[in-house]
């Protein structure tokens, strides 16, 4: 058998997936997973589609994760290329998901089903979700409770997302950083700015907040994390009148934080931080708090080693252990077994003209099946 | 004699004199100054209405200074009172311009009236303008254009804008800080808050930069001047997107610094913070800048203690010498002659229900006619 992950990329493009509608994506793979002699249930939640397959009955289980949600095209103007086409030029196939992540979806599920056609040892899970790019509450969130009702485990588990800055098969990640966004109101007394000492300034209020928080040396990188990154994605106040010192202002604060912190101990630190100031100014401040996740790291060990491998083999290049970039699923897996994620280049992921070389699917499905014989050989 | 310049101030405020309109109040000067024996110029400039009227030939010469134009009224439903019906309740007199400042130039056209009727020694100037409020570019500094051109010299000026923060007599004014505000746009690199080493943060810049400006100290307060004080009005960015580091965020400064300073220095100071930020930061910025007027000071003297006096005479308190305030018309008269400005209690000025009380009117204009009196006896 031999699944061309190239078609199936296409054919996963031209679904119009975008977060959250399903697009015909989830049931593109049903069929062909049911076909392929997988059991699949559509482990729906909160109107999201979401796919477990598995096949085998037997230990050990390989778990892949990947979602066939794609974030919105944009300005349509702004592309070259129907971002639903899936058209080819120059080796590089064009459109929204053709590197995050309906490829890395296709490379597993191809190499899936050409190898339980040898009748293999052991189980292979895919769980494909279609909620990765939104909230993620109803994604793979639902599969693992689900999984935890119905006792279903996996051993192990690759997540297929894009792990490579710019080349294929020189990165894969063995965890994250964390992820915190903290919107940040400053209350103060609005007044005149001839009369600053009538006036309690929540302006210089933030800046003196944030200048605290932003040069405070957190931590340095870490064995397998970089280190923890405090940035102010906005600061808005709305006022116009350049003679008036406004009542309020806001910012908004985002933070990526490796394994020296968790979410809880960096909102301790900023609480300290705005009780200082408070004392200071006068102004008080109320925040709003959203974690995305708490960093974690699957340290290296068997498995990253058993992929190490496997990417060297078919690319020649040994790939690194990262923990950087955002968040993915991983966040929620990690709790269940360990996980890695080996993917392709990222690079134009969510911009306009996304794209993926032909070849790298190729590739990436290849590393796939080493892996798939691998881990039950 | 004895004209009433509570009845006048109600005249006034019924014309709906705001910036630029001319409202009838510049007409209803006019004519009542005319018919008590003033030569009346209207020195119009650019749409706005300017009234010179002047009473006898000879020196010594006393101008006085005044606007009849008003700021909007912003949303009548504030209002508890008709902005434009001149209301007496509980001997307040509520209306827009009731204390900025119809009933200064009402007490001061009063007394004027008063005095020329007994063919006083000297000469009397009521410059009066239709535009204060606004870029009052075509307001005093038009009549002081045409005054040079036609050789008209005032040997000192009074200017009745409100002095008093909150009781009647307590404070005069001998000069005023200077002002200016500064439009700062921090230009960096957008990027993914997860890697913020491929971007370069224009508010962590911004913040830097204003950090610096705000805790910097440019001076104590002078002799006659409060400190200079810097004031972020404004900090606004417009990004809603938590994980992207913005291109460009943008600040705004106003500075009202005293007589240790001018614009330029500040200016300068700015410059070489700037270029200090950029220099650490790779973060580029461009400033607009608008200088609403340098600071001056008349020093105390003859004129600050003959006012002094007068006050402390129909009041019973002397009033302190002050700098303090926003900008006035001042700053354009102080180029002329030794400039003083007192007036009445400016509490609610451009606020919802202005109210002026009734006998401070009255009181303002025996101030008025006693300065009058001492000035040529
Ligand atoms: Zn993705
Ligand atoms: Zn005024």
């Amino acid at each position: 058998m031999n699944t061309d992950p190239v078609e199936l990329t296409a054919q996963l493009i031209r679904c119009p997936s975008v977060t959250p509608e399903e697009g015909g994506a989830i049931q593109l793979l049903h069929g062909l997973l049911q076909d392929a002699g997988f059991t699949c249930t559509r482990v729906d939640r909160n109107g999201i589609a979401n796919l477990y397959a598995r096949w085998g009955t037997e230990g050990p289980v390989l778990g892949f994760n990947g979602h066939t949600d794609v974030v919105p095209t944009g300005d349509p103007a702004t592309w070259q290329h129907d971002p639903f086409g899936a058209a080819i030029v120059d080796g590089c196939m064009y459109g929204r998901g053709a590197c995050d992540m309906k490829s890395g979806v296709a490379a597993f599920a191809a190499a899936a089903i050409d190898h339980v056609a040898g009748t293999p040892p052991g189980s292979v899970v895919l769980a494909i979700t279609g909620d990765e790019e939104g909230d993620g509450v109803d994604g793979t969130a639902a599969i693992l409770d689900w999984m935890q009702q119905t006792g279903e485990r996996l051993d192990a588990c690759i997540v297929g997302e894009p792990t490579c800055p710019t080349k294929m098969g020189e990165m894969i990640k063995i965890g994250r950083r964390g992820s915190m966004t903290v919107w940040i109101t400053a209350q103060g007394r609005q007044g005149h700015s001839a009369y600053p000492q009538n006036a309690r300034n929540p302006i210089h209020a933030l800046i003196a907040l944030l200048d605290t928080l932003i040069a405070f040396d957190l931590d340095d990188a870490s064995d397998h994390f970089e280190p923890t990154s405090v940035q102010v994605t906005g600061f808005d106040t709305g006022n116009t009148a350049n003679n008036v010192v406004p009542a309020t202002s806001k910012a908004m604060l985002n933070i990526r934080f490796n394994d020296a912190h968790t979410s809880a101990g960096l909102l301790d630190w900023i609480d300290a931080a705005v009780a200082d100031v408070t004392a200071q100014t006068g102004v008080t401040f109320t925040l709003e708090t959203k974690v995305s996740g708490e960093s974690f790291v699957t340290p290296p060990g068997p498995l990253s080693r058993m992929i190490q491998d496997a990417v060297a083999a078919e690319t020649g290049v040994t790939p690194v252990l990262s923990t950087s970039g955002g968040t993915s699923d991983a966040r929620f897996i990690r709790s269940h077994c360990p996980v890695v994620e080996v993917g392709l280049v990222g690079q134009s992921m969510h911009q306009a003209d996304e794209h993926v070389r032909v070849d790298d699917i190729q590739t990436l499905k290849a590393i796939y099946s080493h892996i798939l014989q691998d881990f039950a050989p």
